[in-house]
């Protein structure tokens, strides 16, 4: 029972080959720079060093063959062929208000994925050319859609529902919706283990980090609220997007400095957050090796991403009462990143006390560990990140597979 | 030792006539419709009925005329001429970085509160034709400057730096700014002495309400952060504008609607908020009845804005820490407006209970309230506003009058 998923960007494709019935990852990887040209494919193989492969690959389908000819591969292959792949599943960015729940997919849905794409042209379009690639070079197997957005629709319409004139959300969809879905619902999960209270009657706040990063409001064990709304942009700072701001800024930017709206929203997603702040664009280890030998603007960033952040759990913890825990995921960048520790200090208002040395020992590992002091009233968890494992879970349950147990993977 | 205060808007002048002395008010009033047509002005004398008198004005200077004509008046006055006038309170809505307190004003002041103006056209330009007619009609009167924005100066950088590219603020200015500087200064006050706690000693979350509604973090007694950003748009929800909402959302809408960047801002600053919601531009009286007998789109109104409001005061919380005490000023239209209470309600997590009885009796009153429970850890207050009182404050203290007791008006 072999799963291969797929998150297709515009320029990459990352996939991972996983044994359901073993509970085992195969083999995992990304094909980057395709259609750029100087194609290349890190493919990695659990015990083994990982291999880099070149091949020009000037779309998805072409990637997609790179990536089934290097997992049947006689050297550095793990099957013999693709036959016994059994399932496909596809991250799809957005799923606008139609899909709450990953679905087996279809032309109904391929139409629908393709009515959404406006809303995240970035993602959905790439994700699209994933779905139409692998219909095309495994057209007999059964293809699932597992949706970033889903997990948020559980949202009350005081959460969802923007204060703009109400037919740009008839109209045009404007509403929140929410990311990074598989990875709340993975700390949740986790968080509601550790916190030994059924997820069902769990309150929690999660936050996924990596170089995006969001937070998510549980109430009994469902999404009440996330940082993201209609777009990725909004809300805590993140490496290179903006979160909240002065919705004013951006007609005054447009006005004052002559930036097109479509400039707009890439200096908004790609030249601010840290690297605004910086000043260009860095890793989160060289922002803090710079704070550390006095550079104020890298020490301006950390007090800026850990103060956002503090008043985003305030906030969430306004919404759901006492928290039966706060989730952090480990995301890429943030292993020795300070501001987790920054942002939770001093909260003892809220029963949070962190321990900053828990926390930090976390930031180096790679395991499910506490970071609240014993004393602290609500515990504080900061766990790997579990997106891939929820793929396949969802794959296996769509299958109507056996339930795996948790835990190991 | 009487002072003309004057707020002068695109097509409005409101002015109060306060004697320092005394200790009171002797009129005060609104003149509408100016440079429009059909002008016309509302003038109030306590103890007397209010009067409605018409005249043509093309322009502030002849609004200005109009209102010391009125206050000087055989019939309606309450000066024999404006002699008796011994200074001038224009109140300047944006003073950028350069003014954090009150100033004289010069020609030194009126070229940076020009300079000022790209910020806030709409404000400081009539602010400005305002402090032009005063100059012309009562040219020996020293003539002190108020700005919305001084009281926030005292922000840290992590609260007023936006996670934009850095230049956007060395070049353009884009940085918090913060608004209703008067109205927190005075909640801050007489929250601190109600609270029994000296002002430098004392946190606070203060919470300035009206058709524009923003809040304001306290630590010792301080601005550290606040909710209005470079405009007034940033923050909770509010009568027109929309507050926080995802940055993407304009640039979205530019390309898929064909808004232009001028029109967004009306519709971000006029067209959304509750008037989004229901659609129309609505009291906030009609918003409740209409909720009460069950239109879905007014009820979503009042949910949202107190939700909305209710993140902002857990998000201060986490700022300041335990709160000396959270401070609402009345506003115009919330005097029967629910969302103060529901936005408190079941914040116990914060050491916060509401007394729903003692907030509704202070909606309807106009005196300092206690509207939190007596075993309520943090005590919440609702306040007259004393924005004017401020304005006469800050004029009398830079003419060197003595101070007069805190209190009465």
């Amino acid at each position: 029972m072999l799963i291969l998923t797929l998150n297709c960007r515009s320029f990459s494709v990352q996939y991972q080959l996983f044994d359901w019935g073993q509970n085992r990852t195969l083999a995992s990887g990304n094909v980057e720079r395709i259609v750029i040209g100087d194609t290349f494919l890190i493919h990695k193989v659990p015990g083994k060093e990982p291999r880099q492969l070149d091949a020009d690959c000037a779309d998805h389908t072409q990637a997609l063959q790179f990536v089934l000819d290097t997992l049947t591969d006689a050297k550095d292959g793990v099957l013999p062929d693709v036959a016994s792949i059994r399932a496909i599943g596809h991250r799809v960015v957005h799923g606008g208000e139609r899909f709450t729940r990953s679905v087996l997919i279809d032309d109904d849905v391929v139409a629908a994925i393709k009515e959404t794409a406006n809303l995240a042209p970035l993602h959905n379009t790439p994700n699209l050319a994933g779905i139409r690639a692998a219909q095309e070079l495994l057209p007999d197997l059964p293809q699932v859609a597992i949706f970033d957005t889903a997990f948020h629709q559980t949202m009350p319409e005081k959460a969802y529902i923007y204060p703009l004139p109400y037919d740009w959300y008839k109209q045009h969809g404007i509403r929140r919706y929410g990311f990074h879905g598989q990875s709340h619902l993975h700390a949740a999960r986790r968080g509601a283990a550790l916190a030994g209270v059924p997820l069902e009657r769990c309150n929690l706040v999660t936050v996924h980090t990596g170089n995006g990063v969001s937070l998510c409001a549980l109430k009994n064990g469902v999404s009440v609220d996330t940082s993201m709304g209609l777009t990725p942009l909004e809300g805590v700072m993140m490496g290179t997007r903006c979160g909240d701001i002065d919705a004013g800024i951006v007609p005054f930017m447009i006005n004052e400095a002559g930036i097109s709206a479509t400039d707009m929203d890439l200096f908004l997603n790609q030249k601010s957050g840290l690297a605004g702040i910086v000043g260009r664009r860095v890793s989160r280890r060289t922002v803090v090796d710079e704070a550390v030998v006095g550079d104020a603007r890298c020490q301006l960033a950390l007090d800026m991403e850990s103060y956002r952040l503090r008043k985003y759990i305030g906030a969430y913890i306004a919404v759901i009462g006492k928290p039966d825990a706060i989730v952090f995921t480990y995301g890429e960048g943030w292993e020795d990143w300070p501001v987790r520790g920054m942002a939770l200090k001093g909260m003892e208002q809220f029963g949070i006390e962190v321990d900053l040395k828990r926390d930090e020992e976390a930031l180096r590992g790679e395991r499910e560990m506490l970071i609240s002091a014993d004393s602290s009233k609500v515990k504080v968890f900061a766990l790997p990140s579990g997106e891939e494992m929820m793929l396949n879970e969802d794959v296996a349950a769509i299958m109507g597979w056996p339930v795996r147990e948790a835990g190991a993977a």
